[in-house]
């Protein structure tokens, strides 16, 4: 088994699937995929792209409440579990007794929790409404200019190439002499506006900030941008007036927006 | 180990704790107990019984959204759990490390279910409005008013002794000649009313009757037994006409009922 996180939120990276595959393919190894940051938000293509496990979460991207995570299995992988030798650990995490009550048997294997199943739902038909590659579409213009725009006010990238970049998260270094959780927690406060530190090696270094699924529009970039200056600007952060939104109301102007966007 | 499940869905049985705490004192064993079909329904009291783990779900006669399961562990459980010299094979189910998560440091473990955590909320406000030993003495009060219903109608219920019935669902023999699913499926379809059948051992055997929760209401009863008499009689099952309900109001007319019950 050959595993990565296609969406790498801790850092922001984005990870082309296709190079795994090959290796995955030389190995005869099944591939399995991590698209809990990407689903419904960054360029996916299971079956094109041979992935043989592809799971995800219900509130990223697909902007559903959280406590589900979509599971795809292919017929490769099936025959794999259904062949092993060994019992699986967790009943809970067995798959091939859920695919028994997903099936035709409807084989009793766990309480299925209705009231997210119907708003999963209906997150996936605006989902649809939008249309999977205008959705994509929408969240590269977004970050880009999200990314105009910090980088407009001074602010340094944590991952350099653009390829690199993931559409749902930005991380950004934190710049010298600014107080992270102060900055964190008067955004917060002041404008309702959550954004995440670094973890592990990261830790006060990096600030990541998430435009996914319903997050992930025009208004609330511009938001972000002037709320980031005023608590940048509380800290003694010099930078020109306004010249991160300016940045990103530039990127937007000249961008080609996709007919049928959703914001 | 020992473990038991205090109520026993699949076969309508209560079971006594106490004598698993006894045995489990000399083993020097720690107790576990499923309350899934009776917390908030069935008398239980995880610290004077002196249980280790206490685990439920959010569905049943608690009545908030399925989605959760409420588990309680004891200091002496818990000490097991962090000596424990092997690793736990789910990082989902890893308790130590959930435990670390809801305590003071708040280390990630996991995304919760927000939307199922407000409404679990407010599903134990109802039941602490209402008040845990008045909710028990409802659930069983409804139940013996079902019970006089089911067995004036003629049936004969599978658990014999009153002890060992469980308040939260009744296990009822089907009479020969009567067809279970075709019963079933009525009920459904004409009554909106969905009871279980048998599985396993006692499949086409039995009917499966719960009364939790929300569910566990004077109304409900009779309805059942009203939409019972029809469905039956329509299989040309025979029975004194209206004998089922009119034994359930008799029980009800003559009980004592909780001051503070909330149907």
């Amino acid at each position: 088994m050959i595993g990565l996180a296609q969406g790498e939120t801790s850092s922001g990276v984005l990870t082309d699937i296709n190079p795994f595959r090959r290796v995955a393919d030389e190995c005869g190894a099944l591939l399995v995929v991590d698209a809990v940051a990407t689903l419904a938000g960054v360029a996916l293509n299971v079956d094109r792209q041979k992935i043989d496990i592809c799971f995800s979460g219900s509130q990223k991207a697909i902007s559903a409440p959280p406590g589900m995570s979509p599971i795809t299995v292919s017929p490769r992988a099936e025959e794999a579990f259904r062949t092993r030798k060994t019992k699986v650990q967790s009943w809970y995490f067995d798959l091939t007794t859920a695919m028994n009550y997903w099936g035709k048997d409807r084989l009793y294997h766990h309480t299925p929790p209705i009231s997210l199943i119907y708003a999963l739902r209906e997150a996936l038909r605006i989902v649809q409404e939008e249309g999977l590659e205008v959705r994509w579409e929408r969240h590269r213009l977004n970050q880009q200019a999200l990314i105009s725009g910090v980088e407009a006010m001074g602010l340094k990238l944590f991952v350099e190439k653009l390829e690199d970049r993931l559409p749902t998260v930005t991380a950004v270094r934190i710049p010298a002499g600014i107080d992270d959780l102060k900055l964190r927690n008067q955004l917060l406060d002041e404008f309702n506006i959550e954004i995440a530190g670094g973890i592990g090696a990261t830790k006060g270094q990096i600030w990541r900030l998430g435009l996914m699924g319903f997050c992930s529009q025009k208004p609330f970039v511009l938001q972000l941008l002037a709320a980031m200056e005023k608590v940048l600007l509380d800290q003694g952060y010099r930078m020109s007036p306004g010249a991160g939104v300016g940045a990103a109301v530039q990127a937007y102007a000249h961008a080609k927006v996709p007919a049928g966007a959703a914001r």
